[in-house]
């Protein structure tokens, strides 16, 4: 376990189950990792107290207004400048802490990610990243909705950026890429696949060409690139069937008294899939290209997803993912 | 059930289980269908001792040519005039069949049915479609593959050809139709999501607006309208996500000897689980918007896939499928 200093700003309000999901999770986070240090940013009646419990690895600096979930994400950034989602970015850009974490309004997030912290050097877009859980090996899935409409270029940098988020945090070398598609031969697909295609092919040293959706979860590829529509239908296609078919399994082994009996015992198993699966154990998503780490938790984010966000933005921060991504695209 | 005449043309060489699959599915879909008349395409030595056995409701019109599953679709259809796959389609373009399915070559069977049979009058593109098992009643998704990239005019048709066939072939009265994009407000999604949202909600009169990935498996629409890339993308994501799940699910409880007890009996359920989330329990997939019924199959379909396809495929020809999308487009 790598337990050189780093420090993560925690947005304490952010999240459907904030504050106190997010506080579980930062007292867990610190727990498992002697060298991690939190700056909690939010209402100083809901920070101070718990940061006063736990010594001083967690400092809080105090804002006087919160982002809500609902709310117009520029308009909002714009206007509360002194929120927990804003004032957590400027941290980072300042360099008071390596990464920053929120679970609050997504689109919030990045805008402040992106207007606070600027982009990298090169970088034409950020992009959102996920981790995939699959039968092999995990697999850094982007970009999953920061872009609806992108050009080859894009995916290029998406790519380059995953490699190095693969690289640093999942700890691959040299990890495979490939290029979400609808058949493998290089000349299928949209106008904007066959470019990327032909860009990739030539731009990136790991690049294995064509996946198919069928291919996503089979643990081919250590990253995947697509544009952002197709990446998020991706993600949330994903997490609607695990759950659906999760629930239409236990419906099949609960649908007589003999089946019930029989799928007692083998409740714990299935809840450990059900784990596995479940968006929550993976945490957050990384905003990849801006100038700072920013992962960004899911609404309904548990304390488990924030412990385990907290733990990769720290990893993100002590393994220099933003130098990595800038040496990344700089090579175009 | 619905025993008025009806005959389908049936290609016995298509796919990787043919002939004895389709042979095989043509016995069974006879035996449910008292109505049903097959007219048998391809090679004398394989059509004709089949149809000799099985009396006058089956018809055979030989053919001395063969599309393989690799070949170039274009080039093949040009150049194989009397392959069973051509034949196929005239058959249905000079009236003498209803309806036409083959589980060979998909892009030859696609370019065969447009080539031949043409388009439906006002239909700018063919879409592929696909009936998705959900939650709730079962949902057709289209384009799954056909156009890669589409306009916001090619969208509103797939909504009107979807609805149509959700009528025909799964008895829907005003069907629910959606389009599939990365938010639930008008204002979200591609250039392409934006401007065909805005014509549906000004077109069609069941439009529900939005749903998001990971509404599609919830039965929350009758119909889900996308481009054929993100459609192909997310058809494939939940063929594989299925079995990759239950493989996944299987290794759970099994993982010790107890729990491979409990399991046991568990199977019959969990198999009827499996066969229901498996595509060759529905069959095909129809290309939409051509002037003929055409359903094409799976290339791995088995003889009950090949039985449910000639079932939906009959059932689309007594119900005037063809008829009902060329009144649904005139409509614009």
């Amino acid at each position: 376990m790598d337990s050189r200093p780093v420090t993560v700003v925690v947005d304490a309000v952010g999240g459907d189950n904030a504050p106190s999901a997010v506080l579980a999770g930062v007292s867990d986070a610190l727990a498992k990792d002697s060298g991690l240090r939190i700056i909690l940013t939010g209402p100083a009646e809901v920070i101070e107290p718990f940061a006063a419990q736990q010594g001083d690895r967690v400092q809080t600096v105090a804002c006087t207004e919160v982002i809500e979930m609902d709310e117009h994400p520029a308009n909002a950034v714009r206007n509360k400048q002194d929120s927990s989602i804003v004032v957590g970015a400027r941290l980072v850009k300042e360099g008071k802490a390596s990464a920053f974490f929120s679970a609050g309004n997504t689109g919030a997030a990045m805008a402040a990610a992106t207007l606070v912290m600027g982009r990298i050097k090169g970088v034409q877009r950020p992009a959102i990243a996920t981790v995939v859980p699959t039968a092999g090996p995990p697999c850094v899935l982007l970009d999953v909705g920061a872009n609806a409409d992108c050009k080859p270029e894009n995916l290029l940098q998406f790519a380059q950026m995953g490699a190095a988020y693969a690289t640093v945090v999942l700890g691959v070398i040299g990890p495979r890429v490939a290029l979400l598609n609808i058949g493998e031969e290089p000349t299928k697909g949209s106008q904007l696949a066959q470019a990327a295609h032909a860009l990739m092919a030539e731009r990136l040293p790991h690049f294995i060409g064509n996946v198919e959706g069928r291919d996503v979860l089979a643990g081919v590829s250590d990253v995947i690139v697509t544009d952002g529509f197709t990446g998020n239908v991706a993600l949330k296609l994903l997490e609607g069937a695990s759950m659906i078919l999760l629930g239409q399994v236990k419906d099949a082994i609960t649908s007589t008294p003999i089946n019930t009996a029989a799928s007692a015992v083998l409740k714990p198993a299935l809840n450990r899939l059900r784990s596995r699966l479940d968006p929550d154990t993976y945490g957050g998503a990384p905003l990849l290209g801006v100038a700072g780490v920013c992962i960004i938790g899911h609404g309904s984010s548990k304390s488990t997803a924030v412990a385990s966000a907290i733990a990769i933005a720290a990893q993100a921060g002590r393994g220099g993912l933003t130098e990595q991504i800038a040496a990344a695209v700089a090579d175009n």
